[in-house]
């Protein structure tokens, strides 16, 4: 169906406001611009940015933003109805708002009893005043006011009469939308259904719905009111929010736009979706969460061989929706269940066809199962699954050589601890050559808080004399897991490292009955990842190996 | 109203068979085992512990599970129809399925046509019949047959009456239960209601709901099932499983109880819901993620200034249920983050009243959270607790001190590795002068494959010649997790140590930003558990002191 057909549904993004109110998230000013340039370009109808009366980062984010207006979404600011007995054009808050500059405003009344008479202490008309008055103030001031009716479904549980008097008086003072929402996220679709048809029922200004997520309903009930004739989602970048969140238009959206007969984004948008979410995650400084519908990392990924054959001969066996609508990957892991399919997906996307050589194949996967028996997990390791590929088909250049290392903590009877550690390793003559040095064994040592981090920097003052482009390197996640519990502490152990070059992102691993010898393998193969990555891209643009990037970066020092 | 008047849905927790697929997540069959118990006692009807066929480690668990079977649970296992053009009792998966002994089995079988033909490469007819006599063949040798109808409601948007055809085959054949599955997730609550009303009408044998959370609808498509007469809901504690996760049994059970007319688990068995969660988080040794519903450390935190003064005053008002009745709590502001109600109630389980004594409740609550702070984590090591409470209210005897160990790990070229610790500490004098030695002070060496085993085994050696109780604890689970990720290998490391004597488990934590020295405090505790724990039965029965009975011990090896 063409998109023109479709029912436009508005997309509200509040990811800078109720998303910001996440437990442990705290945007800076320039992280809330990025973001907002970011809903901007995927294409949503209203970028909520902040309260601007309630913290002066807020106050700077709307400055900021007058600079250079966003080109397509229209920036709206929080604010509530005035306070209690007092005249609107009295009331600081409105008057910080009214200095914003931006063309919407989303103002939030109270819309249940309980919450006029018990949080606000004041009479029931006093509110029904308060709403009043501060929309007819406000319109004409802004292009487009939105009312957010708080704790609307709630209100209407306990006194539907004072509800629905609420949304009427916002109605007659002007606003132009009206979201009501589920402030305590802890209604079920039922009861959305019954409430929203009431509304709709009482007044004809278009309706929206804010939903939370604390039942695990919040993509439903917004679904639900949309069918009830919501015509605006509210909703946050991969359901960031207040305890448990507000409703996820990463699963929204696209459950709106390739299920039901709606479009949410300009044509073409959709497939920017994946890229959106990693960005909000990056600024929140957490890491995306693995299992997001969508745009998660593991929503289209594949483990057991029955499924990756079945998704060879025809992906809807196991996939909802095609990843490329989102802008996602399809993942086909490596584990101890795969087949061959999954070798020849896998080393496909590292741009090398094996279909016509079923014997290389089957010796990947033979090493694949056999690391994997060791306790070796490949699954989330791509970079170390890239190695032993290229090793597999004799590929994999020979860049250093380790001759032995010992690792030394100490700790006294005070408390205090230590580490050090002595390596001592070989790069092949021609790299030590062409870096100046006439001696290829270099033997060294570092020293760490922990063990693990002795080794590390060990490793690296032996080889950045020689490849100086590791300096670039950062160890991002380093995660141990005992495979072989019962054994206690003489039990098989897996390292797993990330790492990244402030471009790229790779995960490596590393097996031994030694924490240490596995940390070692999975620092060893971050390293050896870089150098390849970088011999690799240097070879495409036509320059020369990394030796010889080396020999100039050297001759600059000096 | 009344349990009794409210009608049951059965819970078939299935976190050890599809949970267990979650991507990174592997559970040992000790995890496996624990989980089991930890389900059966918050009273689940039916646990789906694996597929026997699949991997030894599942047939581990079921023959472990012989020796001590459930108290209240049907434990199950997982296999397919039998094999096309087969006969049933020649298919091997089939006969290993016999041999686990468990009361119930769930039997999935395809239910959508392009799966038949596309997956399984046979015909329509075919999978109707490896449907029935499989059925048929397992009817008598098992208490329960759950027929899990895969990709029933894809089949049933493709070709309904095949989907149809396929679960009346297995009814005619007898299952007890039909599930059925939204295998890839993707079905909205309008389709899954109009394909449970159509199932239904068709079959008498009581349906249930396997959803997974594609769309981020599992839960919503479970009450939706439960809504049009399902009567059994499949779903994983935490929402684990592949790709997007499973429906979460910890929002699904609550939403019923707490919402609906129904009753999942036996009166007062809701509260130990936060627990379970907590459970399996540690077994999957991942951090359990806050912002769950329920259950989750945010689902009940209070962020704004607005917000805490309202929940004070009614806390209806920004919660949809109280946190007491899933066993979670109220946090309010980060100094408020375990208040001294929680130090009460721990400490009133070691037996000890502090109920008069506010002053050492603060000390301990004081303790606690300076601890956590640093990265402790008290929850899942009940016996680090008691001893910290034991410290802070003086009661903790003086078992060692450590004046010094050092850690030396080393490897060569060619991958070999090998760890050596050695360790200084000193015991009382009258313990030591009690065992018949005049020096107090034990210095000496072991090696092991690795640094933590070398360490546990030098510490062994030394406190063994004086406390030979020791010799029966054996270290039974050693996990490690990094705390701030982002700082890479010079992060915090907290290491937890489960233990057994052959009777007790417990478990044990320690922290520090290096990975021996965090190892070391968790040993300690480990040890000094037992010797305290072995001090009071002695003194419950009536006996001597620990250094009094080694005294003997110590006469009659000799």
């Amino acid at each position: 169906m063409s998109n023109a057909s479709r029912e436009k549904i508005m997309i509200f993004d509040t990811t800078l406001r109720d998303g910001a109110q996440t437990r442990g998230v705290a945007f800076s000013v320039e992280d809330k611009i990025r973001i907002a340039r970011g809903l901007d370009q995927l294409g949503v109808d209203f970028i909520e940015g902040g309260w601007p009366g309630s913290n002066p980062k807020d106050v700077a984010f709307f400055h900021e933003m007058k600079k250079a207006p966003l080109s397509r979404a229209s920036l709206t600011a929080f604010s509530s109805t005035r306070m209690k007995n007092m005249a609107v054009e009295e009331d600081a808050n409105i008057r910080t708002l009214c200095e914003t500059g931006v063309p919407a405003v989303a103002i939030f009344g109270k819309s249940w009893d309980l919450h006029v008479t018990e949080a606000l202490e004041t009479s029931l008309d006093e509110n029904l005043a308060m709403v009043s008055s501060t929309i007819s103030y406000l319109r004409g001031r802004f292009e487009k006011i939105i009312f957010d009716a708080e704790h609307y479904f709630d209100g209407f549980k306990a006194d539907r009469g004072y509800a629905l008097a609420v949304i009427e008086a916002a109605a007659s003072a002007g606003a132009d939308w009206i979201a009501l929402c589920d402030t305590n996220g802890g209604s079920l679709p039922s009861e959305i259904l019954e409430a929203q048809e009431a509304a709709a029922a009482r007044v004809t200004v278009p309706l929206g719905i804010h939903a939370h997520n604390d039942s695990e309903l919040a993509v439903a009930n917004s679904l639900v009111a949309v069918g009830a004739g919501a015509r605006m989602v509210q909703g946050t970048i991969n359901g960031l929010g207040e305890r448990c969140g507000n409703a996820n238009l990463c699963s929204v959206i696209p459950n709106l736009e390739l299920k039901g007969n709606f479009r949410c984004l300009p044509e073409g948008q959709l497939e920017k979706l994946t890229h959106i979410s990693h960005l909000v995650s990056e600024a929140a400084n957490r890491s995306q969460p693995d299992w997001l519908p969508y745009v998660g990392r593991n929503a289209f990924a594949h483990k057991g061989g029955i499924h990756v054959s079945a998704v060879r001969k025809n992906s809807r066996c196991y996939e909802h929706v095609s990843p490329e609508l989102v802008g996602n990957d399809r993942i086909v892991t490596i584990s101890e269940l795969s087949g061959k399919s999954n070798v020849l997906e896998k080393v496909k996307k590292l741009g090398i066809d094996l279909s016509d050589d079923p014997k290389r194949t089957a010796g990947i996967l033979k090493a694949v199962k056999e690391l994997e028996a060791r306790g070796y997990h490949f699954e989330g390791a791509d970079a170390s699954f890239e190695l032993l590929s290229a090793r597999e088909l004799g590929t994999l250049k020979d860049y250093f050589t380790l001759q032995g290392f010992r690792v030394l903590t100490w700790a006294e009877g005070d408390g205090k601890s230590w580490s050090e550690a002595t390596i001592k390793a070989a790069v092949p003559e021609e790299v030590s050559l062409s870096g100046g040095y006439s001696d290829p064994v270099e033997h060294t040592s570092a020293d760490g808080s922990g063990p693990v981090e002795a080794l590390d920097r060990a490793l690296r003052k032996v080889l950045e004399k020689f490849y100086p482009v590791l300096g670039t390197v950062k160890l991002s996640d380093y995660k141990v897991r005992i495979l072989n519990e019962e054994a206690g502490t003489n039990a098989t152990t897996r390292v797993m490292i990330s790492s990244t070059d402030g471009v790229d992102h790779w995960t490596t691993v590393g097996v031994s009955d030694n924490i240490l010898d596995a940390s070692w393998h999975a620092l060893c193969d971050s390293l050896i990842y870089k150098l390849k990555k970088e011999d690799e891209s240097r070879r495409h643009s036509g320059g020369g190996s990394i030796e010889e990037d080396k020999e100039v970066a050297y001759a600059a020092q000096n």
